[in-house]
């Protein structure tokens, strides 16, 4: 049975690592919020979804993930739990719970990415909050990318099955994430990442790698491949990428 | 062997989720950090494991977990590993993941109160960002601590094994998390959280509950529970505190 992913329809997200990730096992799911609202899909579904009251595990927040019978939250929590079926982390116990590591690192930049351009609330526009994203994107932009991308490149070359991946020698879903995470600091920070990524190369070509995979160019070829855009996560505040 | 456990001493923070989980477990752990650095213990101790360049798997940052060889770092990934020994988490892959979706939701909550105090940058101080943490105080206050609340809420009164726990029928380190959440957020927000609380029986029940575990009452009557206090992720301003 495919998998029903649930998220927005209209921005990648956070939605995209797991999409990512299903499209570089060529797992079979149904994108459900970006199906037909006649067939039962839809943003409705998922609405309808999330605000079920007789739901024992209701997920807090798109994007979640139907199993059959089991759904499961939290983009880490859904990658820790599909991967070992797709076959994107390694079998030991110490491999998955590094894998996961790494992805909850992703996720803490994820977050503070997102908050350059919402640093005070989420229920306000950009346009609201201009004045303290400069400040917050300044910081972002001269000393937590540096701090994060530093450590992935650490992480990177000091793995003992060498620099191609992140995680043993095979590839695995934080492959995935760090390519999407790279894809989207270059979107919205086409300078400062620029600056950034001109010292980190064993994370450049780790990404180069993944974006060549034959499963993962095919579907960023698609129009499954959501482009980016100023409702997302990664936006382009030209103001807001300071080198 | 003891546990490790790594994370600065002089504050509760994100390693009072690790410390809590080993206390109500009765698991025997060195709070390196606040150890004697004649015994080759203390901060630097942490710091040089930190800067180690021969580690293969460095945390990105504190609380780290050193379990003999195996070094874990991430709040979350820190219980997800540290939970089926510790005997705080049931044994189905299916509650494994449910429990860790609710600490992820938990640790999201985290770092918003964090953000609070800090919505601009950590490298600054409080002092440096007043006018912006009012901003997002109140946001959190009004808006962010109410929605995740009420889905604590949903979750706990849902539980078809009954409200006295968050999972099934038996104590997890996800109620151990929440007990926790709840103490810093009466402790940073007292009106704000007291109003939200009012609303959320099942939570304040299962709090009192776990504060009442003969484990973790003893540990919070210990000098080992370190006080709230205005350099840690909950802080005490009365200004932020928005009713």
């Amino acid at each position: 049975m495919a998998y029903e992913l649930h998220y927005w329809p209209t921005i990648q997200g956070r939605g995209e690592f797991v999409r990512l990730a299903l499209e570089a096992a060529g797992a079979p799911y149904i994108d459900v919020a970006r199906g037909d609202e006649d067939s039962g899909q839809g943003t409705p579904a998922m609405l309808r979804f999330l605000q079920d009251e007789t739901l024992t595990h209701p997920p807090f927040a798109p994007p979640f993930l139907k199993d059959g019978h089991q759904v499961v939250g939290q983009t880490a929590a859904i990658l820790h739990y599909l991967a070992p079926t797709l076959k994107l982390v390694a079998r030991s116990d110490y491999a998955r719970v590094w894998t996961h590591q790494i992805q909850l690192t992703i996720a803490d930049m994820v977050t503070e990415a997102h908050d350059t351009h919402h640093p005070i609330a989420i229920g306000l526009y950009y346009e609201d909050q201009t004045a303290e994203a400069l400040r917050r994107a300044k910081e972002f932009c001269g000393a937590r990318m540096p701090k994060y991308m530093q450590w992935f490149e650490s992480i990177v070359v000091r793995n003992p099955a060498g620099p191609r991946h992140l995680v043993g020698g095979k590839l695995s879903y934080a492959d995935v994430s760090l390519f999407q995470l790279v894809e989207g600091l270059r979107y919205a920070f086409p300078k400062a990442a620029a600056k950034v990524l001109a010292k980190t190369p064993g994370v450049v070509n780790l990404h180069d790698r993944v974006a060549a995979l034959p499963k993962v160019a095919a579907y960023l070829r698609s129009e499954r491949r959501i482009p980016f855009n100023e409702q997302g996560i990664f936006r382009r505040y030209p103001e807001l990428d300071i080198r």
